[in-house]
């Protein structure tokens, strides 16, 4: 897979895409990762990439040309809106996915990241503006991605957020061991309590069960805690859940311990 | 406010931190920011921080002893569990929030931001793991925060993610421009869309109302657009919402005509 990022601060994803899993993908070539700085496509000779909006108001807006001519140069190809002026859509295989990160996008989600690490080639647009120029959406632009309702300075973390979480679903970046946290995630459950060395630290004990050596009871307590946690953090992920016969049992156990203590 | 930033890779976040918004509201001392190695506060020769898991199973957790050591060295005191065991908790106002990143955290939100942002000490731990040993949660920990239901391959993005949010917010670090932004966002709207020069780029054309010059047109086209996006994107944003007699007037323009679109 090849991921290109369109950024006016290229140096802050350096970091990121250079260190830990990423940077192993990379060397290992399983993930392409290009920085690309737009300033470079600007048209005019201060550099400029945005300008004031239209209809007045504070904030500068990102301009149209620079993001098109780098994109366009990205892909290959003169894209979608271009096109449709010329007489008709091009074939939507064709195009590559252009990902913007925006306030007022999709909100980001596991089936999104599984769904973009299908494609072959990603170009994601990180931009640091006030707004973007509306074409840029209409006519480039093909997902609108929001990783949560927060508000932060520019759109490079969450690119990074897309490039990592897609990054690691590709084929080899994880090894075996951790596939596993990958499932358990789909399941749509939290994950159960964790506990290493020493097994017993000021005072606090590790639970027994998982001392035990029982196999059996070891992966029940998990699966019931599992159930536990999600049902007092996030009891959305649970709503319109279909349970086996044994999880509606575990489910149901954990529901009245949870009555009693409150 | 300072921030501590608990992590195995603090090479990670320079490009982050020295850049940009965040760059300069350090060099103006409005921030601190910090990162600290806690593979130094390993109590072994090997600097391993994590171990296996009891109970069996894949992956490694993090050990509860070099955590504990890095943080209460930052907070410059023993916290909450320990205090606990020497029979009181300590008061609440005393404890520096230690915020671990996690996908089983709560959900961060704008909510989150500000109230992080009106700390003086935020300690971050940013782990890398399978798992944190369930001690560190219970005992050091004072808040959970996930980012959003995706995964990721640690925790050091979630960690930029608050510190660039909750540094935005803190006085002097946006100028005033920017801040029309935050209030349009924790209005609980999506921002309407931007244009800006040229008028006509490659045929496409900006509307005439933000041409027009006339200031109450533009203003009531902007907040219409913003209803209908928050509309179209965002449904769940606008439940439960009291809307003064104009907004009520706009959205139900929206509606009808997005009714005779579909």
């Amino acid at each position: 897979m090849r991921i290109d990022i369109v950024t006016i601060f290229p140096e802050m994803f350096e970091g990121v895409i250079n260190n830990s899993i990423l940077g192993r993908a990379r060397r290992e070539g399983l993930v392409e990762i290009n920085l690309i700085d737009f300033r470079a496509y600007s048209n005019n000779k201060h550099n400029t990439v945005d300008d004031t909006p239209y209809g007045g108001g504070g904030g500068m807006v990102l301009k149209p040309e620079p993001i098109f001519s780098a994109v366009e140069e990205l892909t290959g190809s003169v894209r979608a809106g271009t096109v449709e002026v010329e007489g008709g859509e091009a074939p939507a295989t064709a195009r590559p996915r252009v990902i913007l990160t925006c306030p007022q996008g999709e909100v980001f989600s596991q089936a999104k990241a599984l769904d973009f690490a299908s494609e072959e080639h990603l170009v994601i647009i990180a931009g640091h503006y006030e707004g973007y120029d509306e074409r840029i959406r209409q006519y480039l632009v093909t997902d609108e991605i929001s990783i949560g309702d927060y508000v932060l300075t520019g759109g490079e973390i969450p690119a990074m957020v897309i490039v990592d979480s897609v990054t690691r679903l590709l084929p080899g970046v994880l090894g075996n061991d951790t596939s596993a946290v990958l499932d358990s995630f789909r399941e749509g459950l939290l994950e159960y309590p964790h506990y290493t060395r020493p097994a017993e630290f000021r005072g606090w004990k590790v639970p027994d069960v998982l001392l035990s050596g029982h196999h059996g009871n070891v992966e029940r307590w998990r699966r019931k805690e599992s159930f536990r946690r999600t049902l007092v953090r996030r009891p959305d992920l649970l709503q319109g859940r279909e349970l086996s016969k044994e999880d509606r049992k575990l489910l149901d156990e954990v529901m009245r311990e949870e009555n009693q203590t409150n």
